[in-house]
């Protein structure tokens, strides 16, 4: 059991309202501060892209107990829908049967978890603008503008909770020593809409993840609870097909008659929402290090903001919040030690999923349309099925399990390799679930 | 011609007041900010490496008639004094006979580049705290403190040479889509001193640049005008030898005795200036873009700070100017073209010189005290004067041409291929000037 002190959590999102209750639980005094006004009073924006909450944010929440009441507002996905023009809807399964991810909107979630915080007397402090932070005696300086006058707050320990551009990262950024990359991909996405139907189902199958990968760009779209799909357009902002070519209505509505014919139908308000809705930007943010003594942590996004195209920004913060529960529970009182392991377990495992994702844009955009790729899934699966001891195919490993995200990018790389080598075989079309096949995947694992 | 504008530069180091000169002859009004005080009123402090001056660096002076000023305050070393414990100095070539690179010292090189700058009309403002820019109109704020009041001055076009901490770069990273990275050695330095013989000569070959190789440290002297060496001492902050196990004289003194004998007779105040002497960081910056329109630009270390083990800080950063500057001429006064062309050409030259100057940290540290390498360097050095159109070597290259150094970088790259496979050769020891070797190169230079 720790001694009880006062901490404040800087950023009211997911995964500062979920630290919030973890410490509260913990016995401690939780003040929660955001520039923003208190998300259930305000329409949330049209610039997000649905969540897929996945086993490592569920077991942050089911460790408190939480996880019934979040999945009353999930609606599972076994599946990648794909869309193809010209050809038939396919159906890639993401794991083994029961295996799902699940789509949440965020703003219906982060509503949530903020109530479920004020419930455990968290107390909130919205449209409190926090402009710096002094590290050695946790103090945080808040005020209307960034000129001042500030007010000083007195903290035992600070979690900047912030995001990707945290104020309490940039502080720590100017210390000595202070290893930081930000990096924008030229692509960037938009938010569209499919409504539901008059009765309120959905107008694709709900349990789906859909997809129409057009190799530079790809539409998703993720169900909502009231029968809707938050779609995302991803796309390059300038060249051939861009956002920067979509200049006015008739190009746009040629665009998606000729790439995504299938969704005429279903995205009537195409127009309007496309020129109403923002187009925003993609950042990957690696930092280091990412604590101050024991006064001082990030967590989330604020620490390792990575692109969302393997759905786990939001379950690699919530992990954030278990290994730093388990180091609390594990050192007690001694929180130089917990943000000292803290920050070394997760680090390479923040740097791991940053990778992973950014692969998963080119994997998704493109192979996903890809007939070899589509065959050399079915042949992991096969095999995995065959061998749940000797392979766990990738996207379960990041997906479905609780190892270590570093572990499953070296895994991920050697399967890989063992692959691009059974793909080489001929003939491996005809074949691919003979025991020849089997075998050669056997003796390329034994091989190393 | 361009038809004159007003000018700001901020930062009057090496790059921001040659800069300044520049733009002055160019019939530019040019006023140049700095925070510290005049350079030519205090004593440079006790934490610089000497320059080394090289082929890019001159030329930036000489296109201005300032190349021979400068060389009166430049020593030529022609080759690496190598100092390994227990035996006898070795010399390696930089290049060709008559290839040098020249020691400045910084302050020395700075106080008369801020003197020539006056001289060409160019107002200096030193203890000026510019804190921040308007980027759309080219306005500077400055005052006593961060948190005013400021002064609004405005320009038609700012330049940012104030260096790897920039604040102009600090504004232009708030943008969107403004990519960055900073990333800290685990390395430090420190400044140390062989002062002059009474008669005023050299301790060392002066013509000399005296490296003391031991793997994981190195220490480092370039010769002054006055007799004296600067030394610089490389060493990890952490570790058994490091910074931190440095902690008393007694430690200090017999660390020197055991991997540095040759140096206890020639730096007397090793104590003394150890303690005294502050231990600096090496960081690696990178960003882009590096201009605003036709309002803003960033140049030298302020665009790309490297690590020094290249010696090419300052070469690199005069190249920007010598780019610019032909720019300038090539547009006219099409500003917006003359920026997007200027990033767009030293943007991969400085990612290149960045790489291959944290790669010189491994060759210097370590590579040169071995026989191995040595031997290589002969293999290639015999080579390239039988050859000269078929290889110049790296250092060659990036030190004594004008080639960009991203193809410096690239053929580098294949020169190494090539040399891995010449040293595989059996007897390479004994036969490596033979013509059997010499063919072997030949055929591997055309197998691509």
């Amino acid at each position: 059991m720790q001694t009880p002190i006062k901490i404040a959590v800087v950023g009211s999102g997911l995964v500062g309202s979920l630290l919030a209750i973890y410490l509260k639980r913990a016995g401690h005094t939780v003040h929660v501060y955001d520039r923003s006004p208190d998300i259930r009073k305000i329409n949330f924006s049209g610039r997000s892209i649905n969540l897929a909450m996945s086993n490592r944010g569920w077991r942050a929440l089911d460790d408190l107990g939480l996880g019934d009441t979040i999945r009353e507002i999930a609606i599972p996905m076994d599946k990648r829908a794909i869309h193809l023009v010209d050809e038939p809807l396919s159906y890639q399964p993401y794991g083994k049967e029961g295996e799902c991810i699940y789509s949440i909107s965020r703003g219906v979630l982060n509503r949530q978890m903020v109530t479920l915080a004020e419930a455990e007397g968290v107390e909130f402090f919205f449209e409190s603008r926090v402009w710096d932070v002094t590290m050695a005696d946790a103090t945080l300086h808040t005020g209307e503008t960034e000129k001042g006058p500030w007010d000083d707050l007195k903290y035992d320990m600070v979690f900047g909770a912030d995001g990707a551009f945290s104020r309490i990262r940039h502080r720590m950024q100017r210390q000595n020593m202070f290893n930081y990359s930000q990096e924008f991909l030229n692509t960037g996405y938009k938010e569209l809409n499919i409504p539901a139907n008059p009765d309120g189902t959905h107008k694709l199958d709900k349990n789906s993840f859909h997809i129409w990968p057009r190799h530079d760009f790809m539409l998703i779209a993720m169900p909502n609870l009231d029968g809707s799909f938050t779609c995302t357009l991803f796309m390059p902002f300038e060249g051939e097909n861009s956002f920067e070519s979509l200049k006015d209505k008739e190009t746009l509505e040629a665009f998606f008659a000729k790439h995504f014919p299938s969704t005429i139908e279903v995205i009537p308000n195409l127009v309007e929402d496309f020129f109403k809705n923002p187009t925003s930007t993609l950042v990957t943010m690696k930092c280091y290090p990412w604590t101050f003594e024991d006064k001082v942590a990030l967590i989330g996004d604020a620490a390792h903001a990575i692109v969302p195209f393997y759905g786990h920004g939001m379950n690699a913060g919530f992990e954030d919040i278990t290994i730093l529960s388990q180091l609390m529970e594990q050192y007690g009182d001694d929180w130089k030690t917990i943000f000292q392991e803290y920050q070394k377990s997760r680090k390479p495992n923040a740097d791991a999923i940053a990778e992973l994702s950014y692969r998963n844009f080119m994997e998704m955009r493109s192979k996903t349309a890809d007939a070899k790729f589509l065959l050399q899934k079915k042949i992991e699966k096969h095999f995995s099925e065959n061998h749940p001891d000797k392979w766990l195919p990738l996207y379960s490993r990041v997906t479905f399990s609780f190892r270590p995200y570093a572990e499953a990018l070296a895994i991920g790389d050697h399967q890989k390799a063992i692959m691009d080598e059974v793909m080489l075989m001929p003939d491996i079309e005809s074949k691919w679930d003979t025991p020849e096949v089997e075998a050669r995947i056997l003796e390329l694992l034994t091989a190393k």
